[in-house]
């Protein structure tokens, strides 16, 4: 039995007293504890050994004292299992330099092989689990397909990703070989995190707000719907399709979706509106505003929670935390959102 | 009296026959014959010489037969005229090396030498005019005050300005005066470029998607407004704030607003229920599909216009045109619009 189950409760849409708070990338790069990890091992180093990802995991739990944690891990592991090459360069963003282009390099793409080849991720779930001794619960993570159809066709970090687009728009089929063979592989992949003691599922689609709302549907809604339909049953499931705030009327009707990911882009009333109390919305502070004065902090991140209401919300940034933001600042953030009372 | 003058029509909500068309930075980037003129002379010999700009503005006229020509040049002459060092190094994007922090820093930026410095975008205008023979009307444009701010603060693109939103959240009292300068200079500017012969006047806001619809009605839309208060008795005004569609319904109540730019991150149907009949919509295809076959393309153009309506409708892109695209695709684009037909 976790001690501090308010995410839980928030995704079944139980009653809380306040709202539960963690923080996307909290595992890592504002944290100077993480900074002399980073210094000593390199990013593939840290990923793939469990006692490092632990350590990672557990340091804004002990630091910041958020309500969860997420495994210290990246959504590249996954192209990674299937077989291609990635890359990662301190500062420089990944790269992939064989990247899929015809039905033969999707053919090559061994997708049989995902657990076996990411067992160390398991290994680091099961370990923190341990040491968290049930203080919050664990959210394991994948990158949606979309997403990492996005790197896997364009081979590199990008503002617009054309060329993975252009992929998708040229060779539909193909496009939709590739994320069916993702979708498979995820699923696998995040069945054995929850059977390794991850307690939610998060699925991240860092790209997906690329895409017109009509080309959501038909390149990432079906894949992500899959991946919530498979996992549901096991843990609660948490959509971040970004930018595409459009979705969160259709994806919240899907009984398989506990929580919906939300950038800065829409008003806390107009998503409610949107998704109604079908689910439990996760956002949405602009994380240039953690440059802010704690004071300043506070009294938004307070607005914040009044705008969305205390049920059925999940505070947290709207995107990755900033790696120059104060530790204090960060802080400030939980704090806040921990020291909330229904009346403010 | 133009000899085409269409878009002047959708601007003014007059009835046409088909939606008038042209492209987002069609003069440059995919046509060999710029590049021809890119191999010769550098970037800000190409804006400032007025015979190259006149002649690579008309380069799209001639090569795709767009309803309207818009002026070459660049959204950065006004930090650049302002007094800040604007340095264009080819395939990088630019950089200011000297970036705006403090009071002293804006203080320093001179508003008053603006119609001065940018003489030979005026002089380009009015040669293009006289080159054009009314054959099509002649847009002008600048940026908007809040992404200028992006990259004067910042001092190079990004995928997220985070330093200059900070700026924005820390010192919102320096921002605004920053904003206010900005604008002014702006107004100068443009009221200049009608002066010179300028049809239509459209505002870039490129990076106005990076702010919450709250941040957004403090920083991006005030500016705006001011532009299109200034201008709008001179000559029609689209503004663009490209990712900002959450503003559709407020800017379209500004009765100094003509026409309102639109990405491809809201559906047309969306689109135009925030509008209502109020402005024109300008956009919204998405340029990766000018990577399809012309037989998709065309399809798709058809529907999109269908879906928009033909009354008060600019057909464009949603952002601008990528440098790969066959000059055939970008000729297709141009041809259904001319071939649309209402019983379509």
């Amino acid at each position: 039995m976790l001690k501090n189950d308010l995410l839980l409760k928030a995704l079944r849409r139980e009653s809380v007293t306040r709202p539960p708070v963690w923080m996307m990338r909290q595992a890592g790069r504002y944290l100077p504890e993480y900074q002399v990890l980073k210094s000593k091992y390199d990013f593939f180093t840290r990923v793939q050994t469990p006692e490092l990802a632990c350590e990672i995991t557990l340091q804004p739990i002990h630091r910041v004292g958020v309500d969860a944690a997420i495994i210290f891990s990246d959504i590249l592991v996954i192209p990674q299992a299937l077989g291609m090459t990635v890359l990662m360069e301190e500062g420089k963003g990944p790269l992939l330099p064989h990247t899929i282009s015809t039905q033969k390099d999707i053919d090559l793409l061994n997708e049989n092989a995902i657990v076996e080849k990411l067992h160390y991720v398991f290994s680091a779930i099961s370990l923190t689990k341990r040491e968290l001794n049930d203080q919050v619960p664990l959210i394991g993570f994948a990158g949606a397909p979309f997403t990492l159809l996005c790197y896997m066709v364009e081979g590199k970090g990008s503002k617009g990703f054309e060329k993975a687009k252009a992929f998708c728009f040229t060779n539909p089929e193909l496009a939709k070989a590739l994320l069916s063979k993702i979708t498979r592989a995820t699923i696998s992949y995040l069945k054995e995190q929850v059977r390794a003691g991850a307690d939610v599922i998060q699925v991240f689609d860092s790209w997906s707000g690329l895409l017109s709302p009509d080309d959501f549907d038909r390149f990432a809604a079906p894949y992500l719907v899959e991946i919530a339909d498979a996992l549901a049953p096991l843990a609660p499931v948490i959509l971040f399709p970004k930018g595409s705030s459009y979705a969160l009327s259709s994806l919240s009707h899907q009984k398989s979706v506990s929580g919906i990911g939300i950038d800065w882009g829409v008003l806390p009333e107009t998503a409610r509106h949107e998704a109604g109390k079908r689910v439990a919305l996760q956002g949405n502070f602009d994380p240039s505003k953690l440059g802010m004065s704690v004071t300043e902090i506070k009294k938004e991140v307070t607005q914040m929670i009044r705008r969305f209401g205390v049920q059925g919300y999940i505070a947290n940034l709207g995107h990755g935390i900033l790696p120059n933001i104060p530790v204090d600042h960060a802080k400030a953030f939980v704090d806040v959102v921990k020291e909330y009372k229904e009346s403010n």
